[in-house]
């Protein structure tokens, strides 16, 4: 390799980084956009978020298409072979990110303003999500591993509080019938915000592979044991 | 490249492509074994899905070390890059496939036998998404652009019955609050049936792009209402 194309390797390899943090950059944007308009019911706030979709998918796609031509002109090996898919990847579990925030956009556009409870939890739920796919991706942007490792523990306490209100939703409908078609939007909420922290985890997973070039031996702890939950009334 | 790489390399191509039918046909059982499982109440056979689940996992780890080590050590272009990139992004969305049965075989484990209902539109609602994955991976198998395409048409469907399923569900709760929690249950599974649709549409297209070297370029038709719902009682 000569000079003058491993200095545009290098400046695709760092074009690469920056459209991957910008991507999580707008990732961050909408799951904050959606826990706003959760917490201040701003159905205005939620239907810019779904404006905003497809600028996500055209990030992606400037990504997929840098990574096959990547792939395809240069002969990455080793860590560059690595850093290319972590990108690659990445982008895509920031795309489902996104989608999931659509989602939740989706479902906050159609509710009545009375009907949103109980929103502590649900913002609890999904500020603690989204600040695992902050961390994520600063364990990217940085090369860190360790940090990135920590990330990946949390999904247990996401897990466990996404378990606690979905019980609290279950009692809640129990409560009053009127209330389960509105909170059964919530509970869909609910497990937008528990996945979000899923593919925070997995983008993790993936930092600690790209700098270690080994994966991540534990089976992940989990604590969602919402499929199998006795629901309060018959406990 | 001589004879002896080429040889090899399309050694490589070839044993993708047969994981990648593996991996589908592992897909189709674990997705008919839960349709089994829910018409036949059985919940062994839902815990068994529950143990092949590891399965799918081997397999994907598989094509992706396959997939790295071709990208490293060939220079994959255009129709062989296409195919290689179809064949990892394929197998991650049937082992996403696979998750969703395996998330559906926890739900049946621990539902009672006297909450499972509507039983009927839930299985038809899982074999029309299972018949997708199946057209999918032919597609895949016999690089048929013109059936990767119908089965992308089916994902309105697909679409509409899980809209009228989650209606049927809603009634259901509201008519007894006792079923709510049993209800909550069949409502994440049928979710999980129609993202299976939806991940058979993403194959879909990638087949379509594999074989025609371009995307989709229309939108794809939604019938997924579900998030605007008003509820039978209030309508």
């Amino acid at each position: 390799m000569n000079d003058h194309t491993s200095r545009s390797y290098e400046e695709e390899l760092s074009r690469l980084k920056d459209l991957t943090a910008t991507m999580g950059e707008l990732t961050q944007e909408q799951l904050e956009g959606v826990l706003e308009a959760i917490e201040r019911f701003d159905k205005d706030l939620a239907a810019r978020v779904i404006e905003r979709e497809p600028e996500a998918d055209r990030l992606e796609h400037q990504i997929d298409s840098l990574v096959v031509r990547m792939l395809a002109l240069r002969q990455p090996v080793a860590v560059d072979l690595r850093e290319i898919l972590t990108g690659l990847r990445t982008a895509n579990e920031l795309e489902r990110i996104c989608d999931y925030a659509e989602d939740v956009a989706g479902r906050i556009v159609a509710l009545h303003a009375t009907e949103v409870a109980p929103t502590r939890s649900l913002i609890n739920l999904g500020q603690f999500a989204a600040a695992m796919v902050k961390d994520a991706m600063r364990a990217y942007g940085e090369r860190n591993a360790q940090d990135a490792q920590s990330v990946w523990l949390r999904d247990k306490e996401v897990d466990e509080m996404y378990t606690a209100l979905f019980r609290e939703l279950l009692t809640y409908m129990m409560e009053d019938p009127r209330r389960i078609s509105a909170s059964t939007q919530m509970l869909f909420i609910a497990r937008a915000f528990e996945r979000v922290g899923d593919r925070a985890t997995n983008i993790a997973e993936m930092v600690n592979y790209m700098v270690r070039g080994e994966t991540i031996e534990e089976p992940r702890p989990k604590g969602d044991t919402t499929k199998t939950m006795v629901p309060p009334s018959e406990s």
